[in-house]
């Protein structure tokens, strides 16, 4: 039985809606194990600049601090899209939440799931049976190195330390040894030398994971490759910005980006997050689809040592998959449930 | 009636099987329109690097620049990939060949040809119809800037001038006159300043061409709508790093590299290349489809001015594309015709 202290940084857009359904889960497994999880409500990203002028206040950060680990809704709203000169962006928000909290390995899983087949834009023989991890670096790079103007010219520097690298590498072959063995390390080591730090930094650690086979792919080729043949890959390691562009590629050749789940993870802290962003279309529509949200804290419930209550979630989830109990993304809008009604239904399935 | 002098570099790899079949369509244009082209072949890549240590020995670099057009057909090979940290190169000559001749901008159609469409991983009604062009800045960005180590670390530096993305703005914003009056400018302006700047520019330039409507997209989302939605896009103008990563992308979206075609230009040189690489298992086997260094030679002949031609060429590749005339990338190997005989029908047709 345990205590756990959760911040819910809800966000915008879906991101609320969403955000409702996996808390409802998380209570229902609460309740049925005898677990104590409390829920920290902060704002974040667009609503906290409208209400604050920040799109991460101090008082949101330190409850990020204190709580065994964060949900997170969804973040951006469009009147900043635009606009990225404007001083104060959402975006701002998250990449200062990655940086304080360390949170330096995004790991996504992309799973073709059966029921999406119809919706991947790939031909199903090429889709189906894929099953691969990403593990993006998330707190360094080109994201994160000194930028800024002179004269005429604007600059982004990247950097990656040893150190940096050689973390998520660990992670990485650890993940691959519980998979089926394999690591692709994504990089353009044949035109950057970050790159090939990072194949340096790869190779000398593979000697310690003699169980898992290492190859290396340039940026370019994986971005076809994920294409051509996804079934190829099982755990994929790259930087931040390749990691940006390539886990994003390989989420919607799965077919919904409603379904697919992301934890950043660091020494201490963890988010959980949908990879889907907040889609401000649907706001306030109870149309949006609750299940990346809820596969999202059933990541966090393994991130807790909660196997068996992490397990219970997925099934529920497969259950209203089978069952059809399933927002307008994944079905025609008559057979169409609400955000709320899949939420529920996962809950009862709990 | 033309006097031109065209280097081949034939390269590595089907480079120089698929060099031939361009020079003997250019061969048969020459004549029939009694054009005098001469031919002044050169190696680079890794066959130069056996033959004189340099993927680009002087000489070479001599005779494009005394030339009117470069025609490349691939460079690389294996050995040196798993190498990234070797020495020497073959990609070396490539970069510097590009930034020599300031090569600054490399122009890439991609087409979703009929024939092509069984052979695409994305079903049908996704890509039928995609028409865009890709124009992709070539001689700056993070690939040109300083990089090296420092103590445990490794940097890259990424750098663009207002010239440098003005002068390729240009060409995009008036080929997108010429064709659906769209323009998508592709960065990471939520988080780099060089992207920052790409749309300062972009929205500085945008008003001397009011019939292009411009809009504007994150690279990560870029990734996606590639995928999803290709028909979208009419002309894609992008910086280096992300230029190299999508164009690959979307050319396998059409269902195969083989008929796809390249121009690199700058102030005053010209290079003309298929975007296949060197494709090194095929070596010698006379079975490398030699259509898209054809396609890429059409795109010289409308360099030069010669429209006709270059139109000429184009059919004749259509009318071998009707007939199944195409190597075994195309149809059943039983079926399948060899690069000579698909070059030597093509040079027949014109
Ligand atoms: C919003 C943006 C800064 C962010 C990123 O680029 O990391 C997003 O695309 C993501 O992948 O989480
Ligand atoms: C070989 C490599 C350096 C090159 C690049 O990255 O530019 C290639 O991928 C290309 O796109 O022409």
């Amino acid at each position: 039985v345990l205590n756990k202290r959760i911040a819910v940084l809800a966000g915008d857009g879906i991101g609320p809606e969403v955000c409702q359904e996996a808390v409802r889960v998380l209570k229902a497994v609460s309740e049925k194990f005898g677990h104590e999880f409390t829920f920290d409500r902060q704002p974040m990203g667009a609503c906290a600049i409208e209400a604050t002028g920040d799109p991460l206040p101090d008082q949101t950060l330190e409850a990020c601090y204190l709580a065994d680990a964060i949900l997170l809704g969804a973040i951006g709203d469009p009147k900043y899209d635009n606009n990225p000169a404007a001083k104060v962006r959402p975006e701002q928000g998250l990449l200062k939440l990655r940086k304080s909290l360390g949170l330096y390995a995004n790991i996504r899983p992309v799973t073709a799931y059966e029921v999406l087949l119809p919706y991947s834009p790939l031909k199903d023989a090429r889709i189906a049976g894929a099953d691969m991890l990403f593990f993006r670096e998330l707190t360094g790079g080109i994201y994160f190195g000194e930028k800024g103007r002179i004269a005429d010219s604007a600059y982004d520097h990247c950097t990656y330390s040893r150190f940096e690298i050689a973390r998520i590498a660990h992670l990485a072959f650890k993940a691959a040894q519980n998979r089926r063995g394999k690591l692709t390390l994504v990089d353009k080591a044949n035109v950057l030398e970050t790159s090939r730090l990072w194949r340096e930094v790869v190779q000398e650690i593979s000697p310690s994971y003699p169980d898992v086979a290492v190859d290396y792919l340039f940026v370019d080729n994986a971005a076809m490759q994920l294409i051509l043949n996804p079934k190829q890959f099982d755990v994929i390691l790259t930087e931040n910005m390749f990691g940006d562009i390539l886990s994003d590629e390989a989420s919607v050749i799965a077919g919904s980006l409603g379904l697919l789940p992301s934890a950043s993870v660091g020494e201490t802290a963890a988010l959980f997050e949908p990879i889907h962003g907040s889609y401000p279309q649907a706001k306030g529509k109870n149309i949006a689809n609750p299940i990346a949200m809820i596969l999202s804290a059933a990541m966090m419930l393994e991130h807790f040592g909660l196997q068996q209550e992490a397990d219970l979630v997925r099934r529920s989830v497969q259950v209203a998959l089978d069952k059809k109990i399933v927002t307008q993304d994944l079905t025609p809008p008559t057979l169409a449930y609400s955000t709320e009604q899949v939420g529920a239904f996962i809950a009862y399935c709990v």
